[in-house]
C-alpha cells in the first residue's frame, strides 16, 4: 500500500485528489495539510468531502508517508518538497516550482527566486505519456500545468515527427472556473462569470507559455514560437484547446493521423477522435481522459484537444504519474 | 428634469439604478459616489457601464442634486441619508436601515444601534403600489427589500381581504447570485454556485422577514407567523417565490383570482397571470414588472410571484417611488 | 457475476446506468438495447460512453443475463417486465409502472391501461432503505421516481414515529434538466432553461403524487395530504426538496433528530446533517447518497432533502436494489 | 411614423426585434407573422413578450406597412422578399438569402437553388457602419450573419489599409446558443450544453466563412483564405471571435491602433478597447454595440471582437439598417 500525504488539500485540486485517492486500491490518505484551515476537516469545507481531519504542514506527519502531494502556491511548494524530500519522500508538485528547468525563467515569470534551483535538474516534467521511462524511482516529479496538458499532448506527435512547420502556432484555450482556484475574486464571482465569456493574458503573457515553449523546443529544434490565448468558460471545469499548425508543406490528413495512431494506440487515457469527429468537454469530464480532434484545412493542421483541468490537468495525472512511479498500472484508481 | 445623485454606486443594484437613470426622459444622473473606487469611472468597474467619475461620498456635490438614493451597506445608508435631508433633499433608501419602523427590531435583526431612529416615522415603506397616496413630497422613502417585494405583492390582496386564515405563512423562495451583492465571497464563487441549489437561513433567520412580517401585520392584524426560505440559485437575477397559504374555510379559485384582479388591473408592473400558468423568472427578467399565479388546491393557496430582484426588487423599484414622489407616470423610464 | 441487461439504454438514466454497471465488481453488461438506435453503439450517442453496441429490444440475448434493467416509458416497460419474467430473469424497473399498487389510479395517472396488473401485488417499491428485507429474491422491483425518493426518505422517520402532524404536507422540490430526459423539447431547451427558474404542476397535478402518498400512508394511517410543488432548475442533475411539515403538538428538534439518527445511522448512503446545516445540491451530485436536514421552526419542522435525481433517484438506487437482490453489500460498486 | 412587418416573428430574433420596435419612437409594429403559430399571441409563446396576435404570413396586411423584416429560413425569406418588393415594400432580410451576390455560391452553401437571383445584385449587404451610405432608398438589404458581423467589424480597418498580409486569417469563435434557433434539438438540450464547450464546422466548413470571404475580398484583393472555427458556449446570447492575423512584416500596435480609431472614432456601436484590454461577452451583451480589442504579438495580430448575437448579430443591426435606410439617426430606439 502507497501511503501518501497531500498538502494543500483545501482548494479544488486537492479535493479531486482526495476522491481519486480515497478510491485507489493501492494508496492510502496518510493525512491531508492545510495552512489556513487546520483543526478542521475536509467535510467543514466541502459538503460532500469525508471528514478527514486538516493537521498543519509543519504538524503533519511525514513519517508515516511514502509519496506526497503538493498543491500548494508556488514557492511554497518548492519549500515544502525540500523538507519531504530531505526526509526520504518522493514528491509530487502540482505547483509549478519545478517546471521550468531555467530558473531565471522561473524568476522571471513567477517574480520569485527559486528557492531550491539545484532540484531543477532532477524533477521529472511529468506528462506521463511522454515520460513514463522516467518515472520509476523517480523522487520528484513536476506535474504539468493543465492548460499546457491539453497543448503539449494534442502537438507532441507531429512534433516528434519530420513533418515540417511553418509558424506561429496558435493555442486557443477555454478553461472552466476551478483553474483559478477557490480563493474568492471578483473574476471568479458567479455574476460576473455566468453568461460571459472572455479572454485574458493573450498572446505571449501567461505563465503557462514558457512551460509549452520548453516541451515544444525539446521535442522539435527551431519550432516556430507558440502563441497562447486562455479564455474564462462560464463552466466549474475542463480546458478545451482549439490549436493551429500551419504546416510548411502540402500533407494529406491521413498521414498526420497515422502519425497520432502511432503515438497513441493503446494509450489508455488519449482518445484520437475519428475523421470528423471535433474535441469537447463532454468527452473527457470527471475523466482522466484527454480527447484529440484532427483537422486539416489547406495546410493548416487544426486540432481540438479537450481533459478535464482538474484531472487530467491536475489530479488525475498526479496520481496516474504516482502509479508509474511505483510500478502500478497507470489506470490503477481510475 | 430631476437631478439625482447615487451613493454606492458600484454595486450590482448601483449599476442597474445607473442604466434606469441614463434613459429616463426626466432624470439626470448629478453623481454617482463610492466610498472605495473614487477617482476611477464606472467603466473601469463594469465593462458595459458609461464612463463616468467615482467621486467619494463626502465629496459629493449634494447641492447639485434633487434626490440622492443611497445603495449603501445598512448603517452607512442611514448616516448619509441625515446629511441628505439636513441639506434639504430628498432620499430614497435601498438598504435595510428605514424598513424596520421599531428600532429594537432594527438593532436585533442587524446588530446595530439605529443611527436615526427619529426618522423611522416618517419613512414611507416604498412598496409602490401599496404606498403611492403617500409618496408625493415625501422626503424619504425605504425601498423594500427583494424578497419582500416578491412576497407581499403576491400576499397582499389576500390580506387585505377577509378570507380567513389558518396556520403559518410558508414563502419558499429563490434567489439569483447577485442578491448577494458583489463584494467576492465563497458562496458567491461560480465553482460553488453553479450546478448548485442550496437552502440557507431557513424558517425565521433571514433578515427580511421582520420586515415582511410588519408590512403583513399593518394588513391583517392576527394574521398568521410567516415561514421564510430563501434558497440560492445558480442565475444571476431573478426571485421566484412559491408561497403556501392555508385558509380557514373552503374557497374557490375564481374568488380568489377576483381579489386579485381587483387590487392589480391597471397596475402597470404587476400582471396577474390567467389560470393554469406559473410564474417563472423568464416573465420577469430585466424588467420592473411582479408576475403572480394562483393555484388553490383544497384549502391552500399556492401563489408562485417573479420579479428580477435587481429592477422591482432594488432599483427599478426605486426609480418608480422616485416618478411618484415627482408627480410622474411611475412607468417614466421603464 | 451477475449478467444484466438494459433496456432504453439511450438516455440519461441508461448513460448513468451503464457507467455505474461498468465499475462494479460483481455485475457485467450483457447487453444494452434500445428501440430507436440499434444498430449503432453507445459511443455514437455520447462522446463519453463506451462503444457497447446496441440492439433492438427483441434482438436482446435475454438467455445470457440474470437481471434486466428497464430504462423505457411507461406501458413499454411493463410490456418487456412481462416478457423477461416469463424468461425467468429479475426486473429492475425504473419506470414507473409497478410503482402504484393499484392499477385504476395507474390508469387515471398515466392514462393508460396497466398491460400488466396481475404483477401489481407483487412488485417490491424498490426504496431501498424501506425495503430490503423484502430484495434478496425477489423477481420484479419497481424502482421509485426520483422526486418520491429525495422526498420520502426526508419524510419517513417522521411519519413511523408517533409524533402527530397537523396537515398538510408541503414539498416543495427543484429538480435539474436531465430529469425530464434526453428527449429534444423546448422545455428542455438551453435558451428558455438557462437564467430561469420555473414551478410546474404544483399541488395535486404531478404523477409523482400518488406514488408518494401511496407509501405515505403505508407509513401513517391517515396521515395528512400532501402538496408537491415541482421547480425546474438550470443545472443538469440534482433534486432539493425542501419539505414542511406540520406538528400537532410542540416539540423539540432533539427527539426528531433522534428519531432520524435512529432509522439512518449506520446507513451507508444517508446523511443526516447536523444542527443548522441544510441541504444542498453539492452534498449529493454524482453520488448515491441522500443527504437530509432538519429544521424545527414553531410546529413546523423543515426538512431539506437532495439527491443526484440519475443516480439515487435512478440508476444508483437500481444498483443498490440489485445488490441487496443478490445478496451483495448495498454499497458495491459505488 | 414607420410601419413595420415581421415575418418569422416566433424565433429568438424576431422576439428581440418586436422589443426593440416596441420602444422605437419613430416605428410601429403593423404585424407579426407566423407560418405555424398564427392564431395564437406572441405571449402564448414567450413569457416576457407582448400579446401580438400572429397572422398567417400570406394573411399579414402588407399594405399597411412600409418595410418588412423577415426572420424565416433561407429560401423562404427570398420568397417572401419576391411578393414585398412586388407590393413596392422595403425588405430587410434576415436569413442569408441576399448575403452572397454568387447564386452558384449559395447554391452550393445552402443547397437549394436560389428562388430569386434576380435580386443579388441590388442588395445591399448591410454592415451598417460599412455600408451606410448605400441605405437610404435601398430596397432591399441583407443583414449579415451574426459570426460575420463580429469577424468583419474586427478585420475591416486592417484589410482596408495598406498593411500588408500573411496567411491564413483565423477566427476561433464562439457563440451562446440561441444562434442555433429556438427549434429543440439535441445539440441545443441543456444537459448536452451546460458544462460544456465545443467546436463544430471547423476550418472551412461553415456557411458563414463564404459571406465573410466576399467581404475580405471586397477590402483587400488578394487577401489570405480566412479559417473560421465556430464554437458552442453554454450561455443564452453572444458572440466571442479571437481573430489571428499574421502581417507580412514588422508593425507597432500604436499605428495599428490609429487605423482603428480613424476607422471607429464616433461610431455609436463600435467601441475599440484601450491597450491591454480584450473583449468579453460583457461589454456588449443586450446592446447593440460591438468592442473591438486589439493585441500585438510579433508580426501577428490578435483582434477579440465581441457582440450580442441576436442584437447587433441580427435584429438590432436590421434595425439600424431600417434606421439608416429612413434617414434617422443610427442610434434611434436603442
Amino acid at each position: 500500500m502507497i501511503r501518501a500525504g497531500i498538502y494543500g488539500a483545501t482548494g479544488y485540486t486537492g479535493l479531486e485528489l482526495v476522491k481519486i485517492l480515497q478510491r485507489h486500491p493501492a494508496a492510502d490518505i496518510a493525512f491531508v495539510a492545510s495552512r489556513s484551515q487546520a483543526g478542521k476537516t475536509l467535510r467543514d469545507l466541502f459538503p460532500a468531502a469525508p471528514a478527514l481531519p486538516l493537521v498543519a504542514g509543519p504538524d503533519a506527519p511525514l513519517d508515516s508517508v511514502d509519496v506526497v502531494f503538493l498543491c500548494l502556491p508556488h514557492a511554497a511548494a518548492a519549500e515544502t518538497a525540500l523538507v519531504a524530500l530531505a526526509a526520504g519522500k518522493c514528491v509530487v508538485d502540482l505547483s509549478a516550482d519545478f517546471r521550468l528547468r531555467d530558473a531565471a525563467s522561473y524568476a522571471h515569470w513567477y517574480n520569485h527566486t527559486h528557492p531550491a534551483p539545484e532540484l531543477l535538474a532532477e524533477a521529472v516534467y511529468g506528462l506521463t505519456e511522454v515520460c513514463r521511462a522516467e518515472l520509476p524511482g523517480a523522487r520528484l516529479v513536476a506535474n504539468p500545468g493543465c492548460y499546457p496538458t491539453s497543448v503539449l499532448l494534442a502537438l507532441r506527435p507531429l512534433l516528434c515527427s519530420a513533418v515540417p512547420l511553418a509558424g506561429p502556432i496558435i493555442a486557443d484555450s477555454a478553461s472552466g472556473v476551478s483553474g483559478a482556484g477557490r480563493t474568492p475574486a471578483l473574476t471568479s464571482h458567479f455574476v460576473e462569470v455566468a453568461d460571459n465569456f472572455s479572454a485574458y493574458k493573450i498572446g505571449r503573457a501567461h505563465r503557462h507559455l514558457p512551460e509549452m515553449e520548453q516541451a515544444i523546443g525539446d521535442w522539435r529544434a527551431g519550432a516556430p514560437p507558440l502563441l497562447f490565448s486562455p479564455h474564462l468558460l462560464p463552466v466549474p471545469r475542463g480546458i478545451l484547446s482549439t490549436i493551429y499548425v500551419t504546416l510548411a508543406a502540402d500533407a494529406n490528413e491521413a498521414d498526420l493521423r497515422a502519425l497520432y495512431a502511432a503515438a497513441y494506440d493503446g494509450e489508455p487515457f488519449v482518445e484520437v477522435l475519428p475523421p470528423g469527429e471535433t474535441a469537447s468537454l463532454a468527452h473527457v469530464t470527471t475523466t482522466n481522459r484527454c480527447a484529440i480532434g484532427l483537422t486539416l484545412v489547406g495546410r493548416t493542421l487544426i486540432l481540438t484537444s479537450a481533459i478535464d483541468n482538474l484531472i487530467k490537468g491536475a489530479a488525475g495525472q498526479a496520481v496516474q504519474n504516482m502509479n508509474a512511479m511505483y510500478g502500478l498500472d497507470e489506470t490503477t484508481g481510475f
